[in-house]
């Protein structure tokens, strides 16, 4: 199959909770404080009626509300961490078996202050949003081609071992700045100094939305470019990485479509190919697609 | 208000046809050649039942076929021509009172050969999408501060005349390449010189779809940057602007919210800011929300 229609079954596979046949319309709208926040997925519901505390479920079971009765940030975090600790332990939710200790802000649409935190591991059974950021890091010769960084995850990573990931990224978690979370994944990961990785600049969002069979995954990153010198090479820092790559866009744009990238590394990478020129839209005839495929609204 | 709050409004304009009480839901899918090309709205339906050989209305009115006895490109385009032209003579839609006699492909989905052509003035009579291209033409000084080339509308453009603009901007007209087409703008709007024209790059596009009283406009524009040397100035060419600023981009900034600029021209320098980094998500609180409401999913 060609290169354009891969893609575009990428960017399908990235969105499928909004495609037809997905379990959107057996999920419940989540609410926290007043606020939509989430969705609750189908195999959620039945286990929420343990905790009458915690959770508001209407008679017509039209929606989820986390309890009005728990005041504030604090109090809503601690009591919905009580509950999701007792479904790992009941090993309810595979998803849980992944726990990191993590925690993520809950937030609602208006952006205000967030509303809550949860554990990274529990957000795709409320089809909460994440966020995170991503580094495109590259350089540039003197005749104008460019060159990506591209790293390959270490296979001790519980998501996505060995595969091929952006030169520096990570969740964004509570309490952290968008490029101070960037400088910091960006010491640990590829052991670039501070100095550098200051120079990376905001270029936009990816977002995107799928569902696998229990969760939901609403994500949303932040991408960042960065030029690096090239007389500069990334390092494994903390492990996680196990070696870093400086391809051709033509290889890195080729491997978009290979089962071998993270799939929403794959999306930072064609979004960068977009930004940048190297894909046109004379010559791709799904150009705006995939434009629209990369930015959903969550 | 404050600025973020009223870009977002903006946004929310822009993309009216998807918010609540939005006339989306009493709209029938149109198709042409077995593929969906657009949304017919209520007050265009009544009228379609004149044209049996025409339009195919289903007995349950769930959809709007263009009729399969027209069998290709020319022959649909010329039909539906016919009834526009009938339409107009009635002064049924004011929409058509703007005729330009400029085609614009009708397209489905799959990006296959445009399946129809249709006069420009009437695509929101049937909610088919209307392609275009853009330019943000931007001076960067030596000490990487950005300026930007905007022009003013001269004050007899049919359509938001003496509004602010792009540097250069037109529709996609049947047959023309989209650089040839940015190209030829370039030239007839603003006097600029092919070669330098040329160096424009492609940077994405900026999505979004509104009604009005009677039409759709689901719209994609393709976003080309020009960096365009210091001592250049574009002037006036086919009297479409009337005059140029170069404006620091704080100012094209403060200009994005005032009532003063043409609205879709408006979402292509907010969308220049962020993939530049003049918009940082540290510090606009609806970053993302901005990057998800400038690439609508047509």
């Amino acid at each position: 199959m060609a290169w354009s229609q891969r893609v575009l079954q990428l960017l399908h596979r990235m969105n499928s909770f909004h495609a037809q046949g997905s379990i959107k319309c057996l999920c419940k709208p989540f609410y926290v404080g007043g606020q939509r926040v989430g969705s609750v997925p189908p195999g959620v519901l039945p286990h929420l009626g343990r905790y009458p505390g915690v959770f508001l479920v209407d008679e017509g079971l039209s929606r989820v509300e986390l309890s009005s009765g728990l005041g504030g940030y604090s109090e809503r975090s601690e009591a919905l961490d009580v509950v999701l600790r007792e479904w790992k332990e009941e090993k309810l939710f595979d998803c849980l078996e992944g726990w990191r200790d993590e925690k993520y802000e809950v937030m609602g649409r208006s952006c205000d202050p967030p509303l809550m935190n949860m554990e990274r591991a529990a957000t795709s059974l409320f089809g909460v949003k994440r966020y995170g950021v991503h580094l495109n890091g590259f350089v540039r010769r003197s005749d104008g081609q460019m060159s990506m960084w591209i790293g390959r995850r270490a296979l001790s990573k519980p998501t996505y071992p060995g595969m091929l990931d952006n030169m520096a990224a990570g969740g964004l978690a509570a309490g952290l700045g968008i490029k101070e979370a960037l400088v910091k994944e960006c010491a640990e990961e590829a052991c670039v100094p501070e100095r550098l990785a200051a120079r990376a600049q905001p270029a936009g969002t990816v977002s995107y939305c799928y569902e696998d069979g229990t969760g939901i995954f609403a994500e949303c990153q932040f991408v960042y470019d960065l030029e690096v010198p090239t007389d500069f090479t990334p390092t494994v820092g903390d492990g996680e990485v196990q070696e870093f790559y400086l391809w051709p866009l033509q290889q890195v744009r080729d491997a978009i479509v290979d089962s071998d990238f993270k799939p929403n590394c794959a999306l930072v990478v064609l979004d960068f190919m977009i930004r940048h020129g190297f894909i046109q839209p004379d010559t791709e005839r799904y150009y705006h697609q995939f434009v629209e495929g990369l930015h959903t609204t969550l």
